[in-house]
């Protein structure tokens, strides 16, 4: 500090003299391993229930409301009584998740840090048991012209048994290319999956789709250039091309297809190493049950609707720790923009809550992966409204769970990938820091 | 972009061609030296008043309160009328923090990057005034049979008389190892701690204590098997051991000890340097005098309760620019789990504001350390309660200054390390950053 003349410090405004500025690289504490390292097993049961998209705006002003605020939910209602709110962000500010990030980061997973490619989720969508390793590629059926021109994206959206058909032919033909294996799985209309399972494959590639008619199909590159096995995997689907499409070539009007996404399944840490806790997925959809087997979650199949699944939670309370029950027609009913529709999915859901509430688990969280807002009939950024109760959370004495409630909740606004540790943290699961 | 086959490309929305992911190293800017660059000397006077443990839920549901709810506190309430409220998380979501790291972050250092042992917090706790690079060792007394077994890790808690004696005794005998000065202060029951004064010593080591009975007292080694001063501290443990135990061989029950926590006194930058504020501690327990002694906080002695450290404030106003008021009794009777004590120590506490308030700081802030719940009698993880007051403040026009209303606050939710920042922003201690 400079001293002037050894005179006192003036009483006008006076700069610190500044240490040089520090834009250094700093050491970060991984916080994922300081909760690692305080981690308790207690035993204690947690339940995450996802009412997929289920947050939602007021979209007319403020004498409109949410279908969540509309909805009749009397047992929510109840719950609220015993609860905290809040609000999560699902991957950043103003970013929209597809549902893979909006599932990682509810799973506890930095969307940003654990990236799944869209093929991946497709072909974990249609029920693939994939492999760490494995790249996958979104693919649908196309129309080229003899000059191999594309004229349509999507083969006039060909008959999902024609689609089933042609996966089949292909399939019969093409096993193996060299000693990589190949999986197509047929999907709706004219889309399809393809698998490659094989040693030193990656992703992420560029598409080999032009994105438009009236090109030809383009040849698929690293999107590192400097990856020798992104450079092995597009060669693979270069020959992949050489062998599949004189396959194809006679059909009418499918006599190609396009690839998009394609990417490898990346190495996640397992659920249950990462929290020690054994986990259950309780979903309907593949998608869902795709991305809980992602992280190494028991599927548990059978339950059809929301009443079974809660049903079935109850048979299997005590095999495990941890519960992920999904439910999807919130979010469906949003991407139509049906906001009657989405209010009476709430209303189901509530509905059917007592039958979990039978054998209430020790930590419980209801929440969605994102907003699916009716005005906008898709995914959105805002932050979700989430609801957390346990012995220890604290009432916030708020009426109902709404979005307008959450803004008010001692949760406050936090990144969704930190529901998981407050969960933990109600499951009394993390030892002190610190003395 | 690239062109295929001559063709342009299409003017319809396309996804950009993403640069490949980077997750590289980035220059993260250290907020504490941009901090440091704006800051500017203005002769404002801080205090920061810390009721330990503040913090607490509604634990049976709505209509159910916390004690600074059901508290009478008109002195606050009169105080909130001009005041910002928010919430503090103290570590990180779901991380409950022990002393040190909640009050080093009340204190403007990140609990992560300033990790202190426990070791040196029992030492500050017993009021040994440590040195930088003092390694400390939380001890207590035991029982080993002849062969050198633990029989009793607590040496059947003898009084705390005879531990003061057997302290004494060792003392005595002991007094440096080589030229490393020992230290060796009694505690309650069986528990003492052990300081080696020296140069070139580091922690942190492993437990010369096995964590049970049936089992020898481990040798203590590094935690860094590269670090020299570790492997140099490891060996002075060692003979430490040598000289301390044949003193003790005849004593019944307590013919051994053991010992956790060693750990040396981290640098830390002072609180003088890093704010340019004179600091001043009105504590009256004596880890929180150590604490603020660890960032070199001047403690002012003699005050007994928080009437008397109020009325020295007052006396003291003109001899320091910063004020840590440190008041214990919230978190003790958290921990018992007393819900009409804690009640009436936040009135009493309320009771005595007028006395400080006669020469009210420039800037005020109200807050706890951490949350200590009645119905969990420990610490928890919950974001505290803040009240932060100045001519700059603003008013969130709440009634009064409680959890429900912290909610709902300006500050809105942020880490506890920020709050002195905070309270340097409503000082006008900062310079515009940029033009």
């Amino acid at each position: 500090m400079p001293t002037i003349s050894g005179a006192t410090w003036p009483d006008i405004p006076e700069r610190f003299t500044p240490a040089k500025m520090d834009f250094g690289t700093r050491k970060i504490m991984n916080l994922d391993s300081l909760y690692s390292e305080l981690t308790i097993k207690t035993g204690a049961k947690l339940a995450l229930l996802v009412m997929d998209g289920l947050g939602d705006i007021a979209a007319n002003g403020s004498d409109s409301c949410t279908p969540l605020e509309a909805a009749k939910t009397p047992n929510l209602d109840a719950l609220t009584q015993t609860s905290a709110q809040g609000r999560m962000i699902p991957v950043a500010p103003g970013i929209t998740p597809g549902s893979g990030p909006g599932h990682l980061a509810l799973f506890g997973y930095d969307p940003l840090e654990f990236q799944v490619g869209r093929g991946v989720i497709e072909a974990l969508g249609l029920g693939v048991e994939l492999k760490a390793g494995d790249v996958c590629a979104r693919a649908n059926f196309a129309t080229l012209n003899p000059k191999g021109i594309v004229t349509d994206r999507r083969a006039g959206r060909i008959a999902t048994e024609v689609c089933e058909k042609l996966c089949a032919k292909l399939s019969a033909k093409v096993k193996k290319i060299g000693d990589v294996q190949v999986i197509i799985k047929p999907g709706k209309e004219h889309r399809f999956v393809v698998v490659f399972r094989g040693k030193g494959l990656e992703g992420p590639l560029t598409d080999a789709d032009p994105n438009r008619e009236g090109l030809p199909i383009p040849t698929v590159s690293p999107r590192d250039p400097k990856s020798a096995a992104q450079k092995k995997t597009a060669k693979l689907i270069a020959d992949f091309y050489k062998e599949a499409l004189p396959i194809l070539a006679k059909e009418k009007p499918a006599n190609g297809f396009l690839m998009r996404g394609i990417a490898h399944q990346p190495e996640i840490p397992t659920f249950e190493e990462r929290y020690q806790l054994k986990p259950a997925c309780l979903a309907v959809y593949p998608m869902y049950k795709g991305l809980a087997q992602l992280v190494g979650m028991d599927k548990i199949e059978g339950p059809q609707n929301i009443r079974e699944q809660f049903e079935r939670y109850v048979a299997e309370y005590d095999n495990y720790d941890f519960f992920f029950i999904h439910y999807k027609y919130t979010d469906k009913y949003g991407e139509d923009g049906n906001f009657e529709a989405k209010k009476k999915a709430i209303e189901e859901f509530d509905a059917a809550l007592p039958i979990l509430l039978e054998k209430k688990p020790d930590v419980l969280a209801i929440t969605g992966d994102h907003y699916t807002p009716c005005a906008m009939k898709g995914h959105s950024w805002h932050p979700q409204p989430v609801l957390l109760t346990s012995a220890y959370s604290g009432s916030d004495k708020l009426e109902r769970f709404t979005e307008t409630g959450a803004n008010m909740g001692s949760l406050g606004v936090f990144e969704a990938k930190f529901l998981m540790r407050q969960m933990q943290a109600n499951a009394k699961m993390f030892d002190k820091f610190g003395a």
